[in-house]
């Protein structure tokens, strides 16, 4: 599975969802320009000793990323999708895209991925929730999908046996 | 919907978390001592504007919970658990409840309590994934299981709408 964000803002965020991509496995695409370097003590922090263990990819641009990645399956997250994120089938390779947290993915980009466009469902007048757990959110729902299968369950299972 | 945090420590973590239960009608339980002071101003930074809106409710200690809320349906989430989070059914009126980030739930409470233990996948060494994103993913799976019902879809869908 990938975890693409474009233009992440803050380094916190970026941390922690570093952390989850480690713990599942999880590709990280940075799209720049981000709003903190990659060596900066506080995502370090927020990441705390995983960020060595991701496999994490930057580039310079969307076109970049889009070079780099031809034939890429991508799915955008985005408040103003009329999908809601579980209703679509996740395959083990696809892309999973996230906007910055001020403003999301640009329109210049949905426009031409409408039918791959997925929200969140939320209540009332909340603008949004925390990025990182936006990402948490779909990403287990697309491993959920694939039965957790890239992730070693029976060694876990066996790990934290209760006595 | 209810979640319930066992002696939470970081503000930023309850404050996000604050933010997802105000953003799916979740009422939060919390459970002292806490790490921090609900009105501190680093929790109202990370739950931004919508702590206010947030049902919230303190209890001096895990009995004092168990008393003002008699019969409750509870779901312990802790990396100890043979069960996988989405393995179990969720009902509507259910608590899911998370331990301190540096140690979970105190193994007395779970030993009561392993037919209703949940955890969630995690590969490799990794200790545990971010507590706010912990409960993402266990409240956005559990609300995936009832439709999103109490999240008033059709006038987000209205409102998201693409022209």
């Amino acid at each position: 599975m990938n975890i693409v964000l474009h233009e992440p803002e803050i380094p916190a965020n970026t941390g922690n969802i570093g952390r989850t991509c480690v713990a599942t496995n999880t590709k990280l695409h940075l799209i720049e320009p981000l709003g903190f370097k990659l060596n900066e003590k506080e995502l370090k922090r927020a990441g705390l000793d995983y960020w060595k263990d991701l496999d994490v990819f930057t580039y310079d641009s969307y076109d970049d990323f889009l070079i780099k990645n031809p034939g890429a399956k991508i799915y955008m997250a985005t408040t103003k999708a009329l999908k809601i994120y579980s209703e679509v089938t996740y395959d083990p390779d696809c892309f999973i895209m996230f906007g910055k947290e001020s403003a999301g993915i640009p329109e210049d980009i949905l426009i031409h991925n409408k039918e791959n466009a997925i929200r969140i469902p939320m209540s009332g007048d909340i603008r949004s929730l925390n990025l990182s757990n936006s990402v948490a959110i779909v990403l287990y729902e697309a491993l959920r999908q694939n039965n957790f299968a890239n992730m070693q369950l029976q060694g876990q299972l066996h790990k934290y046996k209760w006595e």
